[in-house]
């Protein structure tokens, strides 16, 4: 029997580079593509092929696919900084749709045997909770438009030319290897980049809202093992943790976990949704329970990796397209000015 | 009071053109937009502004807004291929969701006061009927998606910059200037050009598939006019005729007009919703009642247009995708092979 080749994109990101790890100890080869914009070379575990680039290069895509023949698709390159997608709309279609579609294309061609997404629960937009699979998508950003669109583009080409694929909708998710230098979002990772540069915690607008914040393990593991459940084929999963907390009650217990006590600076309320927690019956139901790691424990594991790791500087996003409501702290710096906002 | 100032993208084809006629006489100064992909500068109403472009080239479409400052924004550009939106995936969203998005960014920036956009039934996929604006979008293909997309976007933007829009969704519309060259869909045209040159007429299926076509009055001057309603401002509108017909109905209808008994060449079916039409209760409450015009008549005028203008050459789509499953017909012929069907 041939080796099993599997694409993983965004390989060099958070969620990315635990998909790669859990395909590589499944005895697959692994090709990692990602352009760095987010992820981070380093975090590409041994044993899988780099190549950097673009999902959105149809060229190198379209080679790529010619040259390696993949088995699989795991499809999680993304710009996903939700919040700022109503600033960079034109950007967020072309990184996150058209580039999605360069690889349903070329997955259509080669007769991949499946396409793994990860979508987002910002599909469902501010709707009942808790959200459930069987609830109609109602996105609310661009982001959500996006991944909405490429959900929808995978259902009609499985209906026209039979490619199976695996949609996962996952939420808040933390762990090792996240990016805590993006300041457009992962509020867990801001808040032990703020603390270990001795800055105040900020939070948009009240930090009453509520996330379920998934460890990474419970996020990961089942995405790399979805292409071997036949059950998980051509089905849409929330995937993620049941408890949600504040974004309050998290700065605390992140000051907890590296020993402070949380200085907290509240912003202007963003244009975002107050509560949200997903059903997870279905991907348990497949993919069975999850690691039963909780939230204070996961926090250990994550900061005492963030406090090997350091502090990475901020990337700022350049291309802003829209300045109108722009959040404060997101405009790009003037040439020489100093931060006043994290 | 300043003049109105209104963009009409896709002016050049056959809805745009009319909605231009009708802008027109309602006093605007129009600048057109049109890449000349599916419209024809001869279809432009004296007294417009003609700009050969893409709204794909976002340069062009800033400098444009730069320039003239427009009130409204009539979008109508599209590639509206729907069934060959399959194999032409990429281009599909590149042409009709980001080139909608520079629209949106620079609608959003220069502060326009209504964006007026033709989404289309392929929204809705194979639900149930008749179709109804309250009911949930299921696109079945990535011009539909692309669509849907659009029209989520352009919901967001309200709720964020307040940008007011109108989205219609028409169906089957026929008419003066509408291109009877395309070989890739509107059947009433392909029909008659078919009847033109001499040709078997084509169809899809054993031609029981039905739809309510409906006459370019009953939908071009509701477009046109939306912008004055502010009851229509930021709502979906189903737009066009009531009455469905079967296209073998259909096919002697084209006959009769023409004079001639059709003969017909039934062609293998395509990946396409047996039957469709909607429900114009909410168009009607804002918009009136229609032309009265009924489908004899509306073919009778569009014939005697069409034999006066002659039957054109069909364009050929350049980039075809994926070759996997494109209908009979289809395939771009090979160098200095004669055509074997329509
Ligand atoms: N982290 C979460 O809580 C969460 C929640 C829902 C969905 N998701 C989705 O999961 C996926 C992974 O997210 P993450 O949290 O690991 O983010 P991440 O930013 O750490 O990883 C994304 C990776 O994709 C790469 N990338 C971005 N655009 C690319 C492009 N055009 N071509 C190639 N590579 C590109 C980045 O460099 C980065 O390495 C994304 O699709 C995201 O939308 C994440
Ligand atoms: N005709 C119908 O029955 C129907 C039904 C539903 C929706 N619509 C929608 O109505 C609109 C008009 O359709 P139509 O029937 O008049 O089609 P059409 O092809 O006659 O008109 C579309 C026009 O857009 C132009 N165009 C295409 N891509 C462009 C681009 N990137 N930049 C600039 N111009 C571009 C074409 O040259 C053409 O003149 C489309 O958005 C279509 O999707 C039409």
């Amino acid at each position: 029997m041939s080796k099993i080749r599997s694409l993983v994109t965004g390989g060099a990101g958070f969620i990315g580079s635990h998909v790669v790890k859990h395909c590589l100890a499944m005895g697959h080869e692994v090709v990692v593509l990602d352009d760095l914009s987010g992820g981070f070379e380093d975090h590409i575990p041994e044993g899988a092929v780099f190549v950097q680039g673009s999902v959105y290069d149809e060229t190198l895509v379209a080679n790529l696919f010619e040259e390696y023949r993949f088995t699989y698709v795991y499809h999680l390159a993304a710009y996903a900084a939700e919040g700022l997608s109503h600033f960079i709309r034109r950007f967020n279609y072309n990184n996150n749709l058209v580039g999605s579609i360069n690889l349903i294309n070329e997955s259509i061609k080669h007769k991949v045997k499946c396409f793994v997404f990860t979508s987002s629960i910002a599909v469902y937009g501010a709707g009942q909770l808790p959200m459930r699979e069987d609830m109609v998508p109602m996105p609310e950003d661009p982001y959500g438009v996006s991944k909405y669109a490429v959900e929808m583009d995978l259902k009609a080409a499985h209906e026209m030319f039979g490619l199976n694929y695996v949609v996962f909708r996952p939420h808040n998710v933390y762990g090792e290897n996240q990016n805590i230098g993006d300041k457009y979002r992962n509020v867990i990772g801001i808040f032990m980049n703020q603390i270990m540069q001795g800055q105040q915690l900020t939070i948009f607008g009240d930090g009453e809202q509520t996330r379920a914040f998934s460890y990474i393990d419970d996020v990961a593991i089942p995405i790399a093992n979805s292409i071997n459940l036949p059950a998980a084929y051509n089905q849409v999963f929330n995937i993620g943790a049941d408890k949600p907390y504040t974004v309050n009650e998290l700065a605390n217990v992140v000051g907890e976990c590296f020993g402070v006590t949380p200085d907290i600076k509240y912003l202007q309320a963003r244009n975002e949704v107050m509560h949200a927690y997903s059903d997870h019956t279905k991907a348990h139901s497949v993919f069975g329970e999850g690691s039963g790691i909780g939230l204070l424990e996961g926090i250990r594991r994550m900061a005492a990796w963030a406090q090997v790791v350091g502090a990475r500087k901020s990337k700022e996003f350049e291309n802003i397209e829209i300045y109108e409501k722009l959040p404060q702290g997101w405009e790009k710096k003037p040439e020489g000015a100093t931060s006043t906002t994290a």
